[in-house]
C-alpha cells in the first residue's frame, strides 16, 4: 500500500466509525496535511481515491463532504417498499407502452429540455473530439475491403481489445465468441431471439428497462417479472418460486446498476443467481451496458465471471461509458456465438465498418483508461450533488433510492399519485422525466420515477428540480 | 437535341435494324469522324452515351462493341424456362437456408477469393476516400447533442436530401415519410415486422433474395413464392390467382434490377402490379437497392411512384451504389411511419449518427451525380464484358440471363447438375459463386446460378471463368 492508499483507508474507517457522518464536512487538505504530516500531494491523492470510490464528495467552495452510505441511502419516502414483493407478474399480451416510451424518447430530443428523463449521460462527458479523431485516423486507413472484412461477428481487433477488457476482469472469453452489434439494443434482441421460440417463458424483473419488455412482446414469448429492490436486486427467492413452476427458458436481468432502480447485485448474490439458473438450466441475458460507471477503486465482475457452462449472454455497449450515437454493442455469447451471429446477419447485416475501428482505434489507447477515470469520478459525484439537491427540495413524503454507481435516482412519490401526471406537467415546463410507468405494464410503479443524475448542478439543473418539487407539492394538494 | 444526341439516337436506329449486330464492331471514332462530318467530341460523347445506356461496350484495344439486345438476352441453355412457373410454391416451416447463406457470406470475406458469389458491387467502384473526406468534416462540426439529434427517424438533413433525390424522378416523398435505417436489411425486416402478425400470408418471388425467406422464418409468416421470369419478372397472371385465393397482408419484391434474376417491370407492368395489389388491398414492401444501377439516360421509376394509397414501402440503400460498410438504408414508409419508428427503436434504437452525416455531406455535393455516372457506365461495360467472357468459355448447355441494369448474371446449368456441387468445388479452386439454392427453398433453383459481373475483366478473373468452365464440362462428364 503506498502512503496515499494507507491515509484513504484510515479515513474510510474513521466514516464507517461514523467520526465523519452523511453531509459532513472531512477537514480541510490543509489541516489533514498538518494533522498527518504528509505532503499535499499525498493527501490530495488520498481525498481523490475516497472520491472515486463514492465515500466522499468535492463540492466547490465547501471541500470534500462525506457520501451517504449505501445502507443509509435516501429518504425512505412514504411507500418505498413495493407492494406484493414476492408474487410474479404476468406480462399480458396486452403490454402496449410503445407509443409512450417512444413520445418519452422524442421528448429527450428537444434540445432546450432539462434532460431528467433521459437513458444516456450527459454528452458533454464524452470524449466527442478524441473519438473524431480515431474516426479520423481509421477512415484515412481503411482497406477498400473494409465492409467485408468487419462483418459478422464484427472487426477482430474490436473483439480482442474488448476480450482484454474481460481479462482485466480475471475472466476468459475468447474474441470468438464476442459478437459486435449496433449497440446493446441489438445485443440484448438477438440474444432473446436466439434462445427463445414463440410462446416461451421469459423471467425479467420488476421493475424493469422497457426494451425487454419489447423485445418479449415482438417475439410473442410469455414474460413473468420478478420483483426486484432498489437496493438490493432482484429477489431471489421469487425467482426460484418461478423457476420451480414455470419451464422458464431465459431470463433478462442487470445485475450492476440497474436500470431504473440504480442497484447492483453483491458478488455473492451474482454467484447465487447463476447457481440457481444453471440449477434449472435457464440461461441469462445479462444486460451490463452500465458496467464501467462504477464507484469502487476495483471494477465489480458481472454474473458472466461465475458462468462455467456457458449460459450466461453478456450484452454490453460503449453508448454509455464512451460516445452516444456511434451505436456499437457487443454480446459475449458463449456457446450461443455462432447462431446468434447468423440471426446478425438476417436482421441489420452488421455494424457500421468505421464506427468499428474508430472505437477499436480509441479503446486500445491509454486515453480509454483515463477518460472512465475521469467519468466515473465526474458521475459520482454529479449524482451525489443530485440526491442531495432533491433532498433539499422535494416534499419529505418523497422517497429518493440512492445506490451506488451508474447516473440514476429512483423516486418515490406518495402512493396516491401518478408519475405519468408529472411527467406530462413538467414537460410543459421544459423538463423530461422517465415515469414509473415506463418500466412495467403494472400500474404499481405509477407513483415512481427515475431522474438521470448525470448533469452538473449548474443553475438551471437547480431550476428544473424546483420545479419538479412545486409540480409534486401542488399535485399533492390538489388531490 | 444536341448534335451527338442526335448521332447516338442515329447510330442506335441501325443497331435496331440489325446494321450493325451484338458482338459487332463499331466503326472507330476516327471512321465516324470522317464519315459524319463532325467533330471528334461530338462523336466522342455519342459514343459514351451509348456506352451509358448499355446499347455498346468499349473493349481495350479492339473498340466499341455492340452490346446485346434485351430481347436477344442470352443463350438459352438447356432448361432456362423454369419448371411450373404458374404454381405458387408455399414456404413451409422448414425453410433453412440460413447456415448455407452464411457459409456463402462468410467465403466472401476471404481476401484472396475471386468474389463472384458476393452481392456487393466491387469496393474499387466506390469514392471511399471522398466519402472519409466528408466523415472527418462532419465529425469535426458535430455538436455535444449528435447522438439525441440524428434518433430515429433520423438526420434530417439526410432524409431531405432522400426525398428531393424522389422528387427527381418526379415522385413526392415527404422527408416524414423516410426513416433513416442500418442498411436496407434493417428496413425490410422493420417493414415486414409492421405489416404484419405471426401466421399472416406474404407473396415473394421465386427465385427471391434470402433475406425474404429468413425474415418470413423469424416472424413465423405464411409465404407463398410466385414464379419470376429471368426477364418479364414477376409472373402477375400467377401473382392475380395468389391475390384471389390467399388473404395475402403484404407482398416484398424487387421491380427494377431484381436479385438474384437482374431484371426489371416494365412501367406498365409496374403500373399493373400496382393496380392489383390496391384492389386486394394488399401493402407491398419494394426492395430497390439497385435503383441507381440503371443503363438508360433517364431513371426509372420504382412501383411507389405509381402509389396512390399509400401502399408501397418503398427501401433504399446506399450500400450498392456509394459505399458498403457504412450501413445506412432508408425506408419512405407512407402511413406506416410513423410505427416503423417505433419498432426500430426498440430493435437497434437508431442508425450511427458519423454515418448518417457523412453520407448526407456526400449526397448534397456534386460529386455524387458525378460518381453515379461514372459507376453506372462502368458497371454496364463490366456486365456485358463478363457476360461475353462467359458466352466464350461455358459450354453451349449453360444459358446465361442479361437483364439490363445491376451487376447480376443468372446461369442455368442443364437440369440434372447442382450448383452447390460446384459451389464447393469452385471454393476449393479460390471462387466464389451464388448457387440457386440461396434463393428458393424449393429444389428447382438447384442448376442455377447467380455471378457477380461488377469486376473488371482482368488476367485473373479470365482465369476464374476459364476454372469454372472446367468444374461445369467436369461435372457433365462425371454425371
Amino acid at each position: 500500500m503506498t502512503k496515499y492508499e494507507q491515509l484513504a483507508q484510515e479515513l474510510k474507517t474513521r466514516i464507517a466509525q461514523g467520526v465523519w457522518q452523511a453531509g459532513d464536512k472531512l477537514p480541510s487538505l490543509r489541516q489533514t496535511v498538518a494533522d498527518s504530516g504528509l505532503s499535499l500531494m499525498t493527501v490530495l491523492n488520498a481525498y481523490q481515491l475516497l472520491e472515486s470510490q463514492g465515500v466522499i464528495s468535492a463540492q466547490a467552495k465547501s471541500g470534500y463532504l462525506v457520501a451517504p452510505k449505501p445502507e443509509l441511502i435516501a429518504r425512505q419516502g412514504e411507500a418505498f417498499r413495493y407492494p406484493e414483493r414476492q408474487k410474479p407478474i404476468y406480462l399480458s399480451d396486452s403490454v402496449d407502452i410503445n407509443e409512450f416510451v417512444f413520445n418519452v424518447l422524442q421528448a429527450s430530443k428537444q434540445a432546450d429540455i432539462v434532460p431528467f428523463g433521459s437513458g444516456f449521460p450527459d454528452p458533454s462527458l464524452f470524449p466527442q473530439q478524441a473519438l473524431a479523431r480515431s474516426l479520423v485516423k481509421v477512415t484515412r486507413h481503411m482497406s477498400p475491403s473494409f465492409a467485408a472484412d468487419n462483418l459478422p461477428p464484427g472487426n477482430a481487433g474490436l473483439r480482442k481489445a474488448i476480450s482484454q477488457r474481460y481479462a482485466k476482469l480475471g475472466m476468459s472469453i475468447s474474441p470468438d465468441e464476442i459478437i459486435i452489434t449496433s449497440g446493446a439494443m441489438e445485443a440484448l434482441n438477438l440474444s432473446l431471439a436466439t434462445l427463445t421460440q414463440a410462446g416461451d417463458w421469459v423471467v425479467i424483473e420488476s421493475p424493469t428497462f422497457y426494451g425487454a419488455m419489447q423485445a418479449i412482446e415482438r417475439l410473442k414469448l410469455r414474460a413473468i417479472a420478478v420483483a426486484t429492490d432498489p437496493q438490493q436486486g432482484i429477489d431471489l427467492e421469487a425467482l426460484a418460486e418461478v423457476l420451480k413452476t414455470y419451464p422458464v427458458k431465459a431470463c433478462w436481468l442487470m445485475s450492476q446498476h440497474q436500470n431504473p432502480l440504480g442497484c447492483s447485485l453483491s458478488d455473492a448474490k451474482k454467484q447465487a443467481l447463476y447457481q440457481l439458473l444453471n440449477e434449472h438450466k435457464v440461461s441469462l441475458i445479462e444486460d451490463d451496458v452500465y458496467q464501467e460507471l462504477y464507484v469502487d477503486s476495483s471494477a465489480p465482475r458481472p454474473v458472466k465471471a461465475f458462468d462455467t457452462e456457458g449460459r450466461v449472454l453478456h450484452c454490453g455497449s460503449f453508448s454509455k461509458s464512451l460516445i452516444a450515437g456511434y451505436r456499437v454493442g457487443w454480446v459475449a455469447a458463449g456457446c450461443h456465438a455462432p447462431q446468434l451471429q447468423r440471426l446478425q446477419v438476417m436482421s441489420t447485416l452488421s455494424t457500421s465498418a468505421p464506427m468499428q475501428l474508430a472505437i477499436a482505434d480509441f479503446i486500445q489507447s491509454a486515453q480509454y483508461e483515463r477518460h472512465l477515470k475521469q467519468l466515473r469520478k465526474k458521475l459520482a459525484s454529479r449524482k451525489l450533488a443530485m440526491y442531495q439537491l432533491l433532498c433539499a427540495h422535494l416534499p419529505e413524503s418523497v422517497g429518493v433510492n440512492f445506490a451506488q454507481g451508474g447516473y440514476f435516482l429512483w423516486l418515490a412519490l406518495p402512493s396516491h399519485m401518478d408519475a405519468t401526471q408529472i411527467y406530462y406537467q413538467a414537460i410543459e415546463r421544459g423538463i423530461s422525466i422517465a415515469p414509473g410507468n415506463l418500466f412495467s405494464n403494472q400500474v404499481e410503479f405509477r407513483h415512481f420515477m427515475r431522474l438521470n443524475a448525470s448533469y452538473e448542478c449548474l443553475p438551471e439543473i437547480v431550476s428544473a428540480v424546483v420545479v419538479l418539487a412545486e409540480l409534486i407539492r401542488n399535485y399533492s394538494r390538489r388531490s
